[in-house]
């Protein structure tokens, strides 16, 4: 993980990022405005995955990027990664109450002890909302789900100078319910279709067995675990670290969201789930890093590939 | 404003929305996910917008749905509604506060006190991450700027039982920074247009004078100066709540955040800003409140003007 401040290189692909108004500063690290041509770059980058992930037609439901505080506690994310959540506080006090809010707020000092914990947090992963509403429909299909969940906003609390590191992002993500070996072999299918998508977006990626940032002192057996059942790819381009960055990632759940919210095969018995996605802004740096920050220095054949309509005169 | 759990009208609604798919439950009230159907509805509104708006040739920023807590701060936003806010608040302990945190969590308890606050917040209108974005930038050009920043998320601290007022929604804004006059001139366009919009959606749309829920004692006398200086109007629809429904709002801000983030004129003076915003699930809503929960049955002029190339045949 980077510094707060960000390596040498980091600093200076984020001044070229702001120059060229691709990324717009907000003041916080890893919270930026995105420009225009950034934004059509990255939807061209959403419509291609759509593209090829289309022969599942998968169900298109859309979730907002907040999710019952329940839902985060049954989800087992608080077990692995406290460290990262976001949960929201608000305001419920008497006009005296807010007075002293506002005063304290005005000096920048701290007026934290106004306020207290709703019932929503901030969605960590893409497709967390989606398992509770599976459930809610009964038992699966005989074939299971496939859902597209579109680009959404999640959250990690880890404010970083690396401009490929943000607190906030698009995750187009993809998931598959069902039986155990439907899934794996789901995302064995996405493994290949995302070696293609970079390919062809002339992107240098890795894919490889990989592990979560999980907590604590036990975070290190369990990413030991996690890498020897291979339940975890993750696809990784340079960008401004030392470090190749992940950019997308491929991960087997088995039956833990099937078990943690009830999920049950046509037969009763519990569901497995994968998850695919797609780190948008990310990839999005990670062209820009590639083919340079102008898009007409871009190789043609990446252009054609992001602009098709372009590339067929229209 | 309506009670937690809604009444029967808006219950009925919700129901049927529901069961149409529409709207996903997560468990909290006024936190849905959305199917297929109504966001195509939705992403169909939102294109016609930027279709009315596309002669003002804006600027077309992104911001993602958080800001820092010291945007929130200088804004004046907690001044006015510190009861709505969203403060985003993470968790930094050691080993045995997180083992303690994820017990309380398990019995549902609370876990709060492992809890502190970030420097982040959830964005509370959408125009509030273009001020300082453009402060930033020098000086405003001699005609001002004007900006689209598509649909974002906005966040209400305000559960309620009305499918229709929901905690997080997609408000469409577009801004206008400038000279007074340019401001309040291209206000009134904007209401122009919108009227031209609803009256091509079907939708029964009232334009009038209105003002915002300020809190506390001194609200009441800030709504009465806000209506009477004629800063806010909202266009209001009938949805399922027993008064029509505010869908849309032209705001003009005199020189609050020109002030609040220096934003300067071209000749060094403090600009002057207005923003128009449109509720896009709450249109969404009241296009299948007025038309029907199917599109189908949707007027063939209502249906021509959303889906305008199904018209032309291709």
């Amino acid at each position: 993980m980077s510094t707060a401040s960000g390596t040498e290189v980091e600093q200076d692909f984020l001044q070229t990022l702001i120059k060229h108004g691709h990324f717009l500063l907000t003041g916080e690290p890893g919270i930026y405005g995105r420009g225009e041509v950034f934004e059509d770059v990255r939807s061209r980058f959403d419509a291609l995955v759509t593209l090829v992930g289309a022969s599942d037609k998968p169900e298109t439901p859309r979730f907002p990027p907040l999710i019952p505080k329940r839902t985060l506690e049954k989800s087992g994310y608080l077990e692995s990664f406290p460290h990262l959540c976001g949960v929201v506080y608000s305001f419920a006090g008497n006009d005296a109450a807010a007075l002293d809010l506002l005063e304290r707020a005005h000096r920048s000092d701290n007026w934290s002890m106004h306020l207290a914990m709703t019932d929503v947090v901030l969605v960590p992963a893409a497709c967390y909302p989606a398992y509770p509403a599976i459930a809610l429909r009964g038992p699966l299909p005989e074939r299971g789900v496939t859902l597209d969940l579109g680009g959404s906003y999640v959250f990690r609390n880890e404010p970083s100078g690396d401009p490929a590191r943000l607190q906030i992002f698009h995750q187009r993500e993809m998931v598959r319910i069902g039986e155990a070996e439907d899934v794996l072999g789901w995302r064995e299918t996405w493994m290949t279709r995302a070696r293609n998508i970079f390919e062809q977006c002339g992107l240098n990626a890795t894919l490889d067995v990989a592990s979560d940032p999980f907590f604590g002192r036990g975070g290190r057996l369990l990413s030991k675990s996690q890498r020897e059942q291979r339940l975890k790819f993750e696809a990784l381009v340079p960008i401004a670290s030392p470090k190749p960055t992940a950019v997308s990632s491929f991960n087997f759940h088995q039956d833990h969201f099937g078990s943690a919210f009830g999920i049950q095969l046509h037969d009763g018995k519990v569901a497995s789930s994968a998850c695919v996605g797609f780190g948008l802004e990310r990839i999005t740096l990670a062209l820009f890093r590639a083919h340079g920050i102008e898009i007409r220095d871009w190789p043609t054949k990446v252009r054609n590939r992001l602009w098709p309509e372009a590339s067929r005169g229209t």
